[in-house]
Order: structure tokens, then sequence, then C-alpha cells
């Protein structure tokens, strides 16, 4: 296989492989269901408890607010749902206009299909909340506020716990998709106001479908798949003892490294975008620079095409995007730079890097020193392009 | 680890070491989303075609009929809620009495909460449905007829595909719970009028945590989980690829072995029948003889505790079950062999044994050899036991 520089982590990572140790004996020696009387599937039991306490601990909470799901859309539908569905008398939700599809797609489709009232909150030009409308917004109405806790695409960081404060004074809950920031930011739900947080194994080094939902203790739930006793007669379904256990070991890695991943990543996310503005007109960074999770950089190459700019570094081996992967195969631009007032010029041409911690300083500077010749070449046979960029050229 | 003999199989399955080895790359190496732009994704979403291609081939569907989801429950909350969705003027569901949990508990919670009419379909003495009631209770007023395949605990087998046929003639949409008969019965959907079909890798050497719905081309269809474009606008959320591609692997070898479940393991199965019948007084095969899956051995041990046998099996090794994981800590008596009308006698001292392709002779010579005595002691420990069979034994 071709050597490939992998910078798109906020749509997937690479399992760990110490999670892809401590998942294998559960697929082919120790494959009881843990729901089972005898002690094969008890000791797997066991281990699920175990892995419950370890991603509890990641996130501040105790193991009995954790209900295992498929990944994060389940975990954004489950929080969604039963918060509708538990208060019956109220018919209004706030949400961003930046959510992820897994948010935004349902909260349209509830719109549309059972009459909710969706109030939307709008972001700046840095992707920031008007904290002012947040507060109009939300009112006594409100069934329930739904704010991602960081922006996929951007990176650029909500004051959660602030909003969830607010959703509390009104009789709201409080839900979050906290999937891109778990792993990446310390975060402590039990002194939150927060009531649902959902996250993804896959986006923190443990594999694809396993997810989990955050439940505050006291908060009224009605479950999303129904079936037999699982967690806690919340969540139907035979567990998925593999993916659970990889999760709890994906989350003490990530109690491990979070200071690496706020330091080094950082560090090389900030070279590469030092690096990238220096050497190539015409760009911008998109989202906050500083309230913003330290992996992502979302960037502006005016004048140019994201898709072909996406094609020509997937030539050199280089993986990134444009938007979230949710998204793509529709030609439309992003949502959220949309929402952001981004310039059609560079919404078309943005590219999302995300870092993780098996980024390394040889894959930065290959990024540094393939892109500009890509972005250069793309514009020269741009006509558009190559104009608009003489005109900024001759300006400068 | 102790050595175990894993008679346990319509609980979960081990993972068949090919499909580990099939799945094994998508952890570590090729870990890219299927959906993104570039071709290390790329790549990785033409494995996710080639795996639906071998499980449509299993079923006699096309790849475009199937929608993978995170398991049976899933698949069946999927097709349950769709159904009634799409049919707003129906109220009544018809369903078995000795559905899984999973469509079991789903059917009584629209009933109380939503207000639909459950007809409920009993079961004779061998588990066998009354097609007379089949037809009295599908009428134009049903929405959606939910017959399981085959049942987990007894492995009786029903005719699906008669029932289809009323199902349609009243224009209501058919689905069927296939999780126990999936690689263990020939299937082919493209025959029959079934609209939606359920079934989980787990239960077929596959990993836990991936299943899949067939839905019959041209049936109204409206998703469960809803997020991002995956499945073609059917199914949100990040693909697990791992799971998709195991379970691929886990359809091709079904194929493969689908006379050996058919011949070598119902020999298997039928020895272990016989030989407990000829060895143990005062027990009982449940379920039909013939018209079962040729895994599955449910046997009544009279004037005995289900979960005393489990536990002396446990010490010796033998992982069986009393009913259903999925129900299993509840210690109400199984409310398949309630439905069956089965002696209360019997009830209690039921145990099912599940054979795989991976059981061998050693294993039942095993079991006919330990489980004699296993009984005996438990019977004469106990004061009832030990008066009840007595007095059988006089009359014998």
């Amino acid at each position: 296989m071709k050597k490939v520089v992998y910078l798109d982590n906020n749509a997937t990572t690479k399992v760990a492989p110490e999670v892809f140790e401590a998942m294998r004996p559960y697929f082919t020696e120790r494959y009881g269901n843990p729901s089972s009387m005898h002690s094969f599937g008890g000791s797997v039991a066991r281990e699920v408890s175990a892995a419950r306490r370890s991603l509890a601990e990641l996130l501040g909470a105790s193991p009995q607010e954790i209900v295992y799901t498929s990944g994060g859309t389940e975990s954004d539908s489950t929080a969604i749902l039963s918060a509708l569905a538990t208060n019956p008398g109220r018919r209004e939700i706030v949400a961003t206009r930046v959510e992820h599809p897994a948010v935004l797609n349902l909260c349209k489709h509830l719109a549309r299909t059972k009459g909710y009232i969706v109030r939307w909150l709008s972001v700046d030009k840095d992707g920031m909340l008007d904290m002012n409308e947040v507060r109009n917004k939300i009112s006594d109405e409100t069934a329930l506020v739904s704010v991602m806790w960081a922006n996929n695409e951007t990176g650029v960081i909500f004051p959660i716990d602030e909003i969830a404060e607010i959703a509390q004074e009104h009789g709201a809950l409080m839900h979050t998709d906290a999937v891109q920031v778990v792993g990446k930011i310390p975060i402590k739900v039990s002194e939150s106001n927060i009531n649902f947080l959902a996250l993804s194994g896959h986006k923190l080094h443990a594999p694809k479908g396993i997810g989990a939902l955050y439940i505050k203790k006291g908060t009224r739930f009605s479950p999303f798949v129904i079936g037999g006793h699982q967690e806690s007669d919340r969540r139907g379904g035979t567990e998925n003892v593999p993916g659970i256990v990889g999760l709890g070991a994906a989350a003490a890695l990530a109690r491990k490294n979070l200071v690496e991943e706020n330091t080094r990543v950082r560090q090389l996310r900030d070279r590469l975008q030092k690096a990238l503005l220096e050497r190539i007109p015409a760009c911008r960074v998109n989202g906050h620079l500083e309230r913003r999770l330290p992996n992502t950089l979302s960037i502006g190459f005016e004048y140019v095409e994201g898709e072909a700019i996406l094609m020509r570094m997937d030539e050199k081996g280089i993986c990134a995007s444009s938007g979230s992967a949710c998204t793509s195969g529709s030609l439309e631009p992003s949502h959220v730079l949309r929402a952001m007032g981004v310039p059609f010029t560079a919404v078309h041409g943005s590219i999302r890097f995300s870092l993780s911690r098996f980024s390394t300083e040889e894959e930065i500077e290959f990024v540094v020193r393939e892109l500009p010749g890509i972005i250069e070449f793309l514009r020269s046979i741009s006509p558009f392009g190559r104009d608009a960029l003489s005109a900024i050229c001759t300006v400068h």
C-alpha cells in the first residue's frame, strides 16, 4: 500500500495498536454473550464493566451514567428523541446551524414530520456563537438545547457549560455532540449541567461501530433501541463486546495522551498553519484561532476548488477533507462555512486538516512542501484563479 | 482458560478465524472512512460494497436491498417503525407471542405509548402457529405482520413465505426476525413476499455489533437512525467497516457450510437429543421434532431448576442456556415455553443446547456423560424432585 499521510482524523482515526490488542481476544476466544448465565459469558460481562469505568473516568462521569451505542449518530438520536419524549409539553429545540448532520438532519426531520420548532443559533465569521442570541432563543418553551462541543470542520469550541446553565434555568435539557472533543480537551461532566453527551469510538482511536451516550443521573430517559434488558434497560441488543473493550482501552490511552494532544499535536498543527499561510498567497484560516481544537486546521484557498485540491493531494498520498465525510458526495459547499459567511471565493476551496497523536513532523513537512505547488498549479489552469490572483498580487 | 464446551450458539457465536482475518486490516491499517474523498477511504468503500454483495447472495437478495445496522435489534426496530410510519392509516400489528424481546418489547411499547393494537398469534404445544388464526388475525387493518422465521429457544421454524402471502393479500407489510435462521437453512427472499428481514452478525460467526436489514425493492421506507447520507440515506452514521467486512466473510462461509449445518450439525444435535432422552428419566423435547433448526435442542428436565442445571454444567465447562440471553436476569420462566403450555414442572427445568459447525462429537459425548449425573444429583437434593420421581419411576 502507498505511503499515506493521514490528516483526516476528524473523519475517522486509526485504531491504536493497544486498542486492537485489547479487543482481539473477544472475537475468536472470549466470544461469550455478557448476558449469559455461564461463566464464559459472565467473565466477559466483567470486562464490559471495566471498560465502562475507564470511559466514565475520561468524562468525569460515573459508570452508571454511560450507555453504549453503535456510534455518535445513534447517541445523538437517543439523546434528542429521549429529551423530546420526556418533555411532551414543550415543542421547541434550540440548536446551532453548524451541527453535524447527525443532529442537523434529525432536527430538520422532527420539524418537518412532527411539527417541532427549531430555533437555530447562528455563528459569526469566526464560527463563534453569540451568547445574547443563545439567551434569547432558549426559553420556557425549549424542550432541548443541542449544541456540539466543538465543530468538526473548523474545530471551534463552544462554551457548553455556560449554555447548559442557561438551559437549566429554563428547565430545558442540554445535549452536546462531543464526538470531536473527547480525548482532545479535558472534560468533567460531573461539574456541568449537561444532561446528555454523545461520543463516538472511531474518533478517538477505538473502532467504528461503537459509541456511547452519557446520561446525567436523574435525567428522565426514554430508550431509542428497544429490545432486551441490556444496558440497564436503556439500550436493547447484544453488547458489542470487542467495541466496548476497545473503547475502554482507547479512553485509558486518551487520558494518558491528553497533554500530548494539547502540546505536540497542537504545535504540529500550528506549524502547518503558519507554513501554509506564509507560502501560499490568498488563503485564510476558517474559525477562531484560539478557541479551537488543538488538532484541527480549516484553511480556505481562494480561487480554487477544494475537490481538485483533495484529488491532487490524494495523488501524493495526503488525506484531508472538504467538510464532513458525512456530507461528502453532495456538491454543496459546507453548511458550516456558509453559516460563517466565508466568501464564496474561499468556501469552495476550503480544506480541513485534522491531526492526531500519530501525526509526525515529517508528515507535516511533506504537506508544507507539496501543497504550495498544488495550489499554484490549480490556480494557473483556472482562468478565474489566474486573473484574480494577479490582481491580488498586484495589490500586495 | 478452562476448556469450554460451547453449546450456546443461539445466544452468540465464535467469530470464525477466517472472518477475523478478513476484518483485521480494517482496524489499524485500512482505517479510512468509506465516505471520504481520498482513495484511502475510497478503497475501503469498495470492500464495503463487496461485503454487501456477499451478504446479498446468502439471502438471495440484490445488494441494493441490504442496509447495515448495529445488530438484530436495530434491524427489527427499523423494520417495524418504518412499516408503521409508512402505513399511517393502519393501526394494527400482528405478531407471535414467542417473538424475541427485540420485537416483543417494541410491540408492547408501541401498544402502550402509541395506541397500536397488537394481535398476538399463539402457538400450540409443539410451538407451531395455527394458520387459521394467522388468516383470521391479519386483516385490512393490519399495518405490519412480524413473525420470526425460527424461534430462538425451541428452534421451531415458521412458514414465513405462506404468512407473507397472506400479509400481501391484505396490503400489510411483512417483517421477519431471521437472526436464528440465516446461515442455518437456505433462504431466497427474492422468491418471497417478505418486505423486511432482520439478521445479526454475531449469530453466524461474524462479530457482535453488526447486523443488516433486507428491504425488498419497492417497499416504502422511513429510516430509523437519521444522520449522514450513509447506506443510500437509509441509515446514518459512519459505517462499521470491520464489522461489515466480517459479515461479508461470514456470509461467504455460511453459503459454503450450509450443507454441513444440515447434516453433520444436525446429526450431532440428534445424537445429543437421543442420548439424553434415553439416559435421563422424565425429560421431554420442547418444540416440533421435525420443523426445527438443525442446531437447536430445547429439553425440559422435570422437577429440577434450570438455573441449577446451568450452574452445575458451568462447573464442568458446559455452556448452555435457559431461555434467551436477552431475557436472562429475570426470574420469570421463558415466555416461549409458557406460550406453548409446557407444564410448570418442566418449564423451569428447560435447557437450550444450540450447536454450531464448531461443535464436535467429543463435546457432545462429554455432555451426554456429565448431564445425567447432574440431573440425578439435583433431583436427589430436592424433596419435590425425589418424591415426584419415585412416583414416576413406580409407574414406569
